[in-house]
C-alpha cells in the first residue's frame, strides 16, 4: 500500500483541512496516511471524523513553519517542523511521498536538500497545472523552484513535465513547447533562442514556441520557462482571475435586477467557479527530487489536500522518478555545471 | 493645435474604425488629424461620418502592414506603409505624435529606428495600462520592446514610467515597483537585486519588490521589468481574461434560468465588461523615442482609437519626452554600453 506523509501543519488553515483531506482519501484512495504534525491538535481534529479502520497514523513533529518564515530560515532552524519530518518519513523509506499546503519556498528548501536531487537532474522544478478552454490542462514548469536557469535546465524541465504528465493525465505524447514572447523560432531572449535549438534536437514532441496566453487556449500540454518567468505567470493569472472575481460580484450586487439575475444564475456560477479552482488539480509537484512531493496552494481545502493525495499516489504508481532517471540519463545534450 | 498622425491601415479592422475614432477625438479632444493611409479606402471610410470643419487630413501611404509581416521585414522593405509615413510626418514636425493599433512588434521597430532614441535613453520602453481592483490604473513597463535588459534599463524605464503616469493620472509622486517573486529585496534573479540596489538609491518613490498578482491591486501605481517578463505578464493576463469570459458564457448558457438571469443582470455584466474593457485605456506608448508613439490592441474599436489619441494628446501636452530628457540625465547612475 502506497503510503503519504502529510504535512498536517502547513496550510493557512491548517489542521483542518489536511486531515479531512486525509481521511477522504485514505477512504476513497485507498492509500495509507502518516498525519505529521503537533499530535494533540491533529487527535483532536481526527476525532471529527469517522476513521475507524481507515490506515491513518500520527507521527509528532513539535515545530510548526509558517508562511512568514524564510525558507532559509525555515529549513535551517525548524530542524523539528512537520515539512521536514514529513520529507525525513520519504527519505527513511518508511512513505513514499510527501504533500503538504505550506510555505512553498520552505517546502520546495526542506525536500530538495532534504531528500537530494535525481542523480540525472541538475535543478528541480515546480510544474503547476493549468485549466483550459478545451477542458484540458496545461502543465506549466518551472513556476518558481529557480531562477536564472541555463538551456539545459529548460531541456530538464520539459523531460520531466512531459513524464508527469503521460503519467497524471494519460496523454501518449503531450505536446511540449517553450514559453516566449512570439512563435518564430527568433522570437525570446537569449534564454529561449538557446532552448529552442536543443529541444527540437530532441526526442520530445516539441511544436515551438507559444505566448503567455495559450496556456489557457488547450493547443499545448507541457509549457517549459525559468522559474522567474513561470511563478510570474503564475501570480498573474491568479491576480486576473481575483480581479475579474470581485469586479463580478460587484457589478451583479449593484442593482435589484442583476441580484435577481445573480439568483437564477447560482448554478451557472457554481460550474464555473469549480472549473476555475484549483482545488480540483490539488496542487504541484515539485520534479527532480528523490521522492515525491506535492506542493498544495496554502489556502487548500479539504478537496485539495485529497487531490494533491492522489496526485502524489498517481506519481508514485507511475513510476515518474524512475523514469526521469532513465529519460534523462538518454539525452545526449551537453548541461551546464 | 496638436497633430496627431493616425496609422490608419494598422488594426485588425482598419481602416474602419481608425477613421471612426479620429473622427470623434477631432470633434470631442480639439486635435488636428492626418490620416495616413491609401487614399480611396479612406476617402470612402471618411463619408461616412459627418465630419465637415473637422480638422482632418489624409496623408497617403501606398504600403500596409500586416499582422504577419515580421518587423525587421515591414521595417525595412515597406517603407511607404502608413507605419512609416505617419512616422516620419512627426520627424519633420508635422505631426507631434504616431497613433497605431498595427502590428505592434513592426510599429515598435520603425518608430524607434526611424524617430531614434532620446539622447538619454538607452532603450525605449512599451507602457501597459492594467485596471485595478481600486478603480485605478498600474502601469507595466517594458511589456516587449527589448529582452534581457541590464539593471540600468530597467532604473530608466522606473523614471520614464513614473514621468508617464504623472502626465496621464495626474498622481504626484507615484509608487514604483520591480515585478519580481518575493517581496524581500533578496528576492528575485540577479536583474531584479541589482536594479533593487539601484532604485532604492533613486529619488523615485520605490517601495520594493511587488508580486505579479500585485499588478491588480491596487497597491502600486508604475511596475517595471524586463520586457520578456512583461510580455509574458501582458499576454497572461489577456488569456486568463478570455479564458474566464468564455467559460462564463459557457456557464450562463447551460440552463434556461441561467440564460434568464443573464438577461436580467445584462448591464451589470456590461459595466463589468467595460472595466476590463482595454478599449478604455486606448493604448501603449512607447516611451523613449523622440516623437510620441501610441500603439493600441490590433482589434482596437473606434473608441480605443480615440482614447489612444486622446493619450498622445496628452502625454504631447505634458510635454512628457522633455521631462523624461531632463530627469534621466540628472540622474548619476552608471548606465552600461
Amino acid at each position: 500500500m502506497i503510503t503519504i506523509a502529510v504535512d498536517a501543519m502547513g496550510g493557512d488553515h491548517a489542521p483542518r483541512p489536511e486531515v479531512e483531506g486525509s481521511v477522504h482519501a485514505a477512504r476513497e484512495l485507498g492509500v495509507r496516511i502518516l498525519l505529521v504534525g503537533l499530535p494533540a491538535e491533529l487527535k483532536k481534529e481526527l476525532a471529527k471524523h469517522s476513521h475507524r479502520g481507515l490506515p491513518i497514523e500520527i507521527v509528532p513533529a513539535t515545530e510548526v513553519i509558517t508562511m512568514q518564515d524564510s525558507p532559509s530560515h525555515a529549513f535551517r532552524k525548524k530542524k523539528d517542523s512537520s515539512a521536514h519530518v514529513a520529507t525525513k518519513l520519504v527519505r527513511s523509506g518508511q512513505a513514499d511521498a510527501v504533500v503538504s499546503a505550506g510555505n512553498t519556498g520552505a517546502v520546495m528548501a526542506v525536500a530538495r536538500f532534504g531528500l537530494g536531487t535525481l542523480s540525472s537532474v541538475d535543478r528541480p522544478a515546480l510544474a503547476a497545472p493549468f485549466p483550459t478552454s478545451k477542458g484540458g490542462t496545461a502543465v506549466l514548469l518551472d513556476v518558481g523552484a529557480n531562477v536564472d536557469s541555463k538551456p539545459a535546465h529548460l531541456v530538464q524541465f520539459a523531460v520531466m513535465g512531459e513524464i508527469y504528465y503521460r503519467a497524471i493525465f494519460g496523454t501518449r505524447r503531450p505536446k511540449v513547447a517553450l514559453l516566449s514572447i512570439g512563435e518564430e523560432e527568433t522570437k525570446g531572449n537569449e534564454l529561449t533562442r538557446e532552448a529552442y535549438g536543443r529541444l527540437k534536437q530532441s526526442s520530445l514532441n516539441f511544436i515551438g514556441n507559444v505566448e503567455g496566453r495559450d496556456i489557457f487556449n488547450g493547443s499545448v500540454e507541457v509549457i517549459v520557462c525559468d522559474g522567474f518567468i513561470g511563478n510570474i505567470a503564475l501570480k498573474v493569472s491568479e491576480g486576473v482571475a481575483q480581479h475579474i472575481a470581485a469586479m463580478l460580484k460587484e457589478a451583479l450586487q449593484s442593482t435589484i435586477s442583476s441580484k435577481l439575475g445573480y439568483v437564477l444564475s447560482r448554478k451557472a456560477y457554481k460550474s464555473f467557479r469549480k472549473k476555475i479552482d484549483y482545488s480540483e488539480y490539488g496542487g504541484a509537484p515539485l520534479l527532480g527530487v528523490k521522492g515525491v512531493t506535492v506542493i498544495g496552494h496554502g489556502s487548500s481545502n479539504p478537496l485539495a489536500i485529497k487531490n494533491a493525495i492522489r496526485v502524489a499516489t498517481e506519481l508514485v504508481r507511475g513510476g515518474v522518478n524512475e523514469r526521469i532517471e532513465r529519460e534523462l540519463a538518454a539525452i545526449p545534450v551537453p548541461v551546464e555545471a
